[in-house]
């Protein structure tokens, strides 16, 4: 029976090798099934065959998909032919979760075959005492190499860079670069420049491949290299260096230590996740969620909510206090109470809509002083030409609902008022947050939304108030 | 005087020249003043050599950073000396004012130097009339092949993809291929793989640029050249092609017609930019703005954001007819109108928590159905334990401000009902709009929010009727 059951799994999985995936993306079922069975039937010949050959962002796909008591069982099963590199491609949780489950032994052999940057990936997040157990297990140069990388502070370009790197004299010839790099064996995996050297260590400059190759043999290499602009010291920020690489489209960069020597290399492939990860961190904290993973638990998901909801109920509570200040003309025109969140929930939108662009465009630097006023002066424009348009249409309808010219009147020029408030507060929250050296991405819309609801509850309620009370 | 202001800012310039930018990345207002002063004094020598020489994003970031005016005469003043490639770093909106006040011939002259991609980025931009005109005024082949890029539809990898490439036969060696790339002149800017190509153009595999250079000069081609499973079809998605490339860490790819034959090449500095525009289009687009620049207009900016709020108008007149629903239970408890908004807010707040988890998830193709049951069901007990906490604490609160505990116990239990279906709206509306191939990010918001707010008020005034009205 089981052997049928192998037999077809293989014979199936071959013929659609080419591709794991769905036309939506998502991982195949009847692959999944395949591995599950697999897996269940400890069917080794077809991890091997089937799963242990997938790229390592495929199999990190597939750990995710699966079911977690799977995952352990698959990571064991496969032993030294499951590559560790996949972990880089998961979400955090799921990696702790495995790693937890390996044995520290199995991690030390596996972490000396990965590329440095992989390994520190997968270091950083243990706790000091694994890693210092696994560092311990490793030869002497990678264990230094590696711990060099890790006393760079988290999210440093020291932590995402690749020690291994060529480096040449300049005095050398392009010929004895080339015979170079066809005898030496320990070539990093891959690479697209060399970086030029002094005995020191110290930077000279660096060589495109492609600049290499259309140059003749005996020219010296110091006359082709390209002194380095961008060298990137290894304590900058991810994030900075990262937008060093967008600006000069750079495929690789050196990265150096305080004295100007190379320590290593970043490569464009890590900036990607980088860039990744940053446009992502904007529009999750837009929208009032942190650092979650998809694969949190009900309880870390909603204690990491709850900060967000907590600020978000204070202001509620304040715009409510705010109505009450009006709770005797509401009581005498119930009209008011029924038309009153249209006044605020427009401003809402209108100032979010303002707020999204200026904090986009702060992350891309594309708004800074230079441009600030004459921004600012649009969306105050904005303000008043959305204002009119949407306080006039509200106006009539709400004059004709309830068959009172003076209550349209007066929602309009409330919306007026808010929806221009509500570009002011758009713009100018961000920017001062941004000032201040906040992250305008975090705070800005609990802000917004505050002074939007204050604004608009007092001005349609304060107006009706002085007209209905005072007429 | 002009002699001395021309000395003074060559001097100060030179001094500073290894960075036009000051510390938040913003160009420095001294060099920005200097260039400025040049343009007015049409100081040709300052320009060329501080301006002409920048780098094409730094030279992108000058030209957004000074006046509509002064852009032009910028432009006019460098002439020849004008590097067009920046301008696909630009605004479209301030790409289209510089190249409409460009003479044709001038454009026509400065494009046969550029990247074919970036010639077509600008060329896509321009009306039919413009681009013939300039088409016409090319050298044969490269007229043919800018035509061809511009034949693929917009936003497609063949718009993308650079029509320059080193293309060699299988069975040349190592050495052929390097002989050939140091005599031929006309080789792309800069590549990092090259491509091995059948005589009628099929794509046999592609070589990386460091596999050659470690391989001795007998070896053939054929035998270290890598069968490329990643080549993209001309006419793929610019977005499904930078989701292989962060997949699988490509530098570049192969780019083939419906016959499989190479047509060009697409780069990761290309797909870099991409990827930094779908993810800002997911969260402008979550924010209810669409394609809008920081250089547009305030009409052309107000009418974009008009439809966001108009459908968002709709369903504001919607929860207020659920309101007016309870018009005579909000005419005797008056407190119901000062706290509903808290409902109704608090609901919107969790939703939009969830919806944004989840629009992204499935932007990042990290949602789908193998967990999507998984992520509702975690997002459900997320709902119920922050609706049990904050509904306790509002109804504590609000019981306590208005001294009648029935008020406390019906806003926790509308609260807990509210944020229930918040959590709920939040998963499911993104999931079903993907579902139907609609962009969840345009349209989730609203929905979401119509579900919070009717249910929010529904619920709350619902019970309070149900309550004080019975009683």
């Amino acid at each position: 029976m089981t052997e049928t059951g192998e037999e077809t799994r293989t014979r199936s999985a071959q013929e659609d090798a080419a591709d794991i995936y769905s036309e939506d993306g998502s991982i195949r079922s009847d692959f999944l099934a395949m591995v599950g069975a697999a897996i269940a039937d400890r069917d080794l010949l077809f991890l091997r065959q089937h799963v242990a050959r997938l790229h390592e962002s495929e199999l990190g796909d597939l750990i995710e998909a699966i079911q977690p008591d799977q995952r352990i069982a698959l990571v064991r099963l496969l032993g030294d032919d499951f590559d560790l590199t996949a972990l880089t491609e998961v979400d955090e949780g799921i990696r702790l979760q495995i790693v937890e489950h390996l044995p520290n032994a199995q991690i030390a052999a596996a972490i000396g075959d990965l590329d440095s940057d992989d390994a520190v990936y997968i270091l950083e997040d243990l706790d000091h005492e694994d890693r210092e157990e696994i560092l311990a297990q490793l030869p002497f140069t990678e264990r230094v190499r590696l711990r060099r990388a890790l006393d760079y502070p988290e999210s440093s370009a020291g932590r995402r860079m690749q020690t291994e790197f060529v480096a040449v004299p300049p005095f050398w010839t392009v010929g004895q670069t080339i015979d170079y790099m066809r005898d030496e064996e320990d070539l990093p995996e891959s690479f697209t420049q060399i970086f030029v050297i002094d005995p020191t260590f110290k930077l000279l400059g660096t060589v495109d491949l492609d600049r290499i190759l259309r140059t003749k043999r005996q020219v010296k290499i110091e006359t082709i290299m390209r002194e380095t602009s961008h060298s990137i010291p290894a304590e900058m920020d991810q994030e900075e260096a990262s937008q060093l690489f967008e600006q000069y489209d750079l495929l690789s960069a050196a990265v150096v230590d305080e004295n100007e020597r190379l320590v290593g290399v970043l490569t464009i492939d890590d900036v990607v996740d980088v860039i990744q990860e940053e446009a992502e961190e904007d529009l999750m904290r837009l929208g009032g969620v942190g650092d979650e993973e998809l694969s949190d638990s009900v309880v870390e998901t909603s204690r990491s909510r709850v900060p967000w909801l907590a600020v978000n109920l204070f202001t509620a509570f304040v715009s409510a206090s705010v109505i009450s200040l009006f709770e005797a003309t509401i009581e005498q025109v119930v009209a008011l109470a029924i038309l009153m969140p249209i006044v605020a929930g427009m401003g809402g939108n209108a100032g979010s809509q303002t707020m999204t662009v200026t904090v986009r465009a702060l992350a891309t630097r594309d708004l800074d002083i230079h441009n600030a006023w004459r921004v600012a002066r649009r969306e105050a424009g904005v303000g008043l030409i959305n204002g009119v348009l949407f306080g006039c249409l509200v106006g009539i309808v709400a004059g004709f609902w309830f068959h009172d010219a003076s209550i349209g009147g007066l929602i309009t020029t409330a919306m007026l008022i808010n929806m221009f408030a509500a570009a002011m507060a758009g713009i100018t929250i961000p920017l001062l947050l941004h000032r201040t050296g906040a992250d305008p991405a975090v705070s800005s819309a609990v802000f917004v939304t505050a002074i939007t609801d204050t604004t608009g509850f007092f001005s349609f309620l304060g107006l009706a108030t002085w007209w209905f009370m005072s007429s």
